[in-house]
């Protein structure tokens, strides 16, 4: 059955949308009526599961040309939606208009990006050995391409309702390379998951794809999520989330009988260093510009740069004023769900009672989705006396810490764990302190920016956004970009095998 | 302090030999005198960490010309050991010299291999995105190279002493990217390991490479593998064994508090389909062909094809009378070690007892390392209903399993777990029969090889090994092959960074 607008809530499975059989719960948006979902059982995971197997051969079998019209296809149909995906994700995570306009074109982009590198054939890695019939021993005819896993199970972020969502960077890379794509929507945009999903099972339809090509499962209970990633025929899961559920279902992946690979991308502080010459010269304008990219999106950012290292004296006091008085004027915003807004609360409190740490400006609020920013200080030393200060606290807080001299702040570099990005500002004048940092640094993050912000991840060939643990769980791959590909994928090699025998492609 | 042949039995750590600390244990060579050797402690395995990354930094700042230079001269270094190598080799391991002899020259070939591929800079994957600074918003520069991901921990192969040992592919290609190498040897060529260990060190001090570049670990007990895995400095493993020990590894490296990657190539059975139409044409000839490939190397390969299937009736029995003949000619071979030989024994012994299995030919010696031929039969039914039919006998041993038709073949290749290699054997006539069968078989091995045998894996660009598991547990990688670089690199995305400040390559 098509979906309509009043058969919202069960889950897509197969050839349509089925009314949910498991538990039902209630929508929590930020602003109009709470709606009905059902949270999907196992034996609705099993059915997903089994028809992602049953479309796999087909699927993989298509054309570059044909899954590249699907991507555009997908684009197209979310275009159709884009005013109700546009209303209906402002009323259930609580962002702004502008910023769900532009999280929507990168969307569709990002759709492009993947159908026109799917085209690309670089991707599939293609190799080949001649055979040597006279070599002693004989050499066979040798040819490796890289071939699609199989399903893969997609779990929806938080932060991005569309971007890194049903139809995101994960689903597009998958579906680019011939794998099927099983989606747990996130419980922040449940309604604006179901949209995206039509507009997928859509442009399936025209494709004449197999029915097992996408599917979405909706679930409030974490039972969903591991039926899904313990399932014999699910055979990698991308991820975007916290460190902790990451982590359980990283361990579930590992766990099975036949392990299969799990794709997260967990917590970051994203660290940032402002050097001695450029905190001199451009420290208020770091300042605010520091500011402005903390507290971003409610800083609901994977790449917020949570930590601010400063070298100590005038030059932080004089940072952390223009700092404080931008975090002044910086209005309150509307966090994704209550659940997120109350662990960041909780990690601010946590912070706030330490002792070492001073807080320089708290606008938190304590209660509700609407959340001011905060800013917290403390020293190289309290810092690296606990580790509990160097997690991610998930919203727009940012910790500054102060550095007596340039080997504190190398000691600090070399104490953090993995990053999905560290950043460093200098001058001409800091070019042997930055050297230093960044040769630690490099060790420590997926992707290293001079003289810039993390925010704002570039969908593009050369992004990183992983790194090493917790950054991410897989330090060899990166979750956006055109080389995220390469996750859904497995080299093969073909000897002597006639052009009729091997796979389509 | 120099090698002497009077000092073998300790560690090769940073910058020299060092007489063991831990618990002493004898070799146990095919013949020739015990040699006395001492597990390393877990402060050995410390001590090579911590020398690893202090080596790390450096090493990895090498240029390509550098470590191809470094990987030529161990080569070099080894020739000029060749005789001894050679000498030692056959007495440990039982191996005949001209075995030996060939396993050199992969060796040293497969050097030289990833000293060439280090320099065709194809695996650094270079990207640019330059810098849109007008566009809105802007985009910064961005530029991604792959890195090598910091010290990394090979465990040495039972059944190749040189290719997948000491100086062997995961050295050679870990060594080509500029990660230092930890080794732990196995114990069923201690001093071959050693004398290679030494050629190892001498040319990575010719070449002025920092001491903890390379170090070599003797041990007899689990605990130092245990320590080598879960040490937080390693990042990395390779690995070529047992299914249990891998996976007992595996399960460490991912319960790290930070997991790392561990690439195991672990069992395989490698299943050979004979087609009917080739089967009538070509039956004897394959037989006699799969009788060798089953029995080289006393069946010691990842690739032997243990598992046969035939058509059931007159092509199965005339192709199982051929393989009789072939075998009973075949003379029993030294195995590896005490321990595999009882290994065998015990597989063997278990498939035996089952009901629905016949013995064909059998000369399995009741004790000792001299194994000869065995050969067993089922049906695909009796195959089908106990999967431990489907598990590895590691020696020179094969189940034949008779098919009642094609759809018997194709419900047998589905019951397969993942495995290194699988093979079909068919005529022009056989050609949908085949399809099918491949159809199924590209999702179960790494390498699919038509009117073949997999034993002889070559060391090329478009080679794969690994597969699913439990043929690897990264199914997404090989071992073997210049694609085995990837398994020691990591994305790294540089955004707006001077070129002063990016790294030395």
């Amino acid at each position: 059955m098509a979906l309509r607008d009043d058969q919202i809530g069960g889950q897509l499975i197969g050839s349509g949308w089925l009314a949910g059989q498991g538990e039902e719960f209630l929508s929590e948006p930020a602003s109009g009526a709470a709606r009905r979902f059902t949270s999907a059982t196992s034996a609705e995971v099993d059915g997903a599961a089994r028809a992602a197997e049953d479309a796999f051969a087909a699927f993989a079998a298509t054309t570059a040309q044909h899954r590249a019209r699907f991507l555009d296809r997908i684009a197209a149909e979310m275009r159709a939606r884009e005013e109700r995906i546009t209303v209906i994700a402002c009323a259930e995570t609580g962002l702004p208009e502008a910023r769900i306009r532009a999280e929507f074109a990168r969307t569709t982009g990002q759709l492009r990006l993947f159908a026109q590198h799917a085209l690309t054939r670089g991707w599939l890695d293609e190799r080949h050995d001649p055979g040597l019939p006279t070599r002693i021993p004989p050499r066979p005819d040798l040819r490796l391409i890289q071939r699609p896993v199989g399903p893969v199970a997609v779990f929806a972020a938080s932060n991005f309702p569309l971007a890194f969502s049903v139809a995101g960077g994960d689903t597009a890379s998958a579906l680019a390379v011939g794998c099927p794509v099983i989606v747990k929507a996130h419980q922040a945009h449940l309604a604006t998951s179901e949209i995206v999903a039509d507009a997928v099972d859509t442009a399936r339809k025209a494709e004449r794809l197999p029915p097992g090509t996408f599917a979405l499962l909706q679930s409030a209970t974490r039972m969903t999520g591991t039926a899904l990633v313990t399932h014999p025929l699910v055979r990698a899961v991308g991820f975007t989330g916290s460190t902790v559920g990451g982590r359980a279902l990283f361990d579930l992946c590992a766990a099975r009988p036949e392990p299969i690979p799990f794709y997260g991308e967990l917590g970051s502080v994203n660290p940032l260093f402002v050097l001695r010459g450029a905190g001199l010269r451009r420290g208020a304008e770091i300042a605010r510009a520091w500011a402005t990219s903390l507290t971003q999106g409610a800083g609901q950012f994977c790449t917020k740069p949570g930590l601010v290292i400063l070298p100590a004296g005038e030059i932080a006091e004089r940072f952390l004023q223009v700092a404080v008085e931008a975090l002044a004027e910086t209005p309150s915003q509307c966090m994704l769900s209550d659940t997120i807004a109350q662990g960041f609360r909780v990690s601010i409190a946590r912070l706030e009672e330490k002792s070492g740490v001073v807080t320089g400006h708290n606008t938190v609020a304590k209660e509700g989705r609407d959340m001011g920013p905060v800013l917290l200080r403390t020293t190289a030393d309290a810092f690296l006396a606990d580790p509990e200060m160097a997690e991610e606290a998930f919203g727009p807080g940012g910790l500054a810490i102060t550095v007596a001299d340039p080997e504190e702040a190398v000691a600090l570099a070399r104490s953090l764990s993995g990053q999905l990005t560290a950043t460093v500002h200098g001058d001409p004048e800091d070019q042997a302190e930055a050297r230093a940092l960044f040769g630690i640094l490099e060790r420590k993050a997926g992707r290293l920016i001079w003289n810039g912000f993390p925010t704002g991840v570039e969908v593009a060939d050369a992004m990183v956004h992983g790194g090493p643990f917790p950054a991410s769980t897989n330090f060899g791959h990166t979750s956006v970009g055109t080389l995220s590909i390469r996750r859904w994928l497995r080299p093969a090699c073909y000897q002597d095998i006639p052009s009729g025998l091997t796979p389509v492609r």
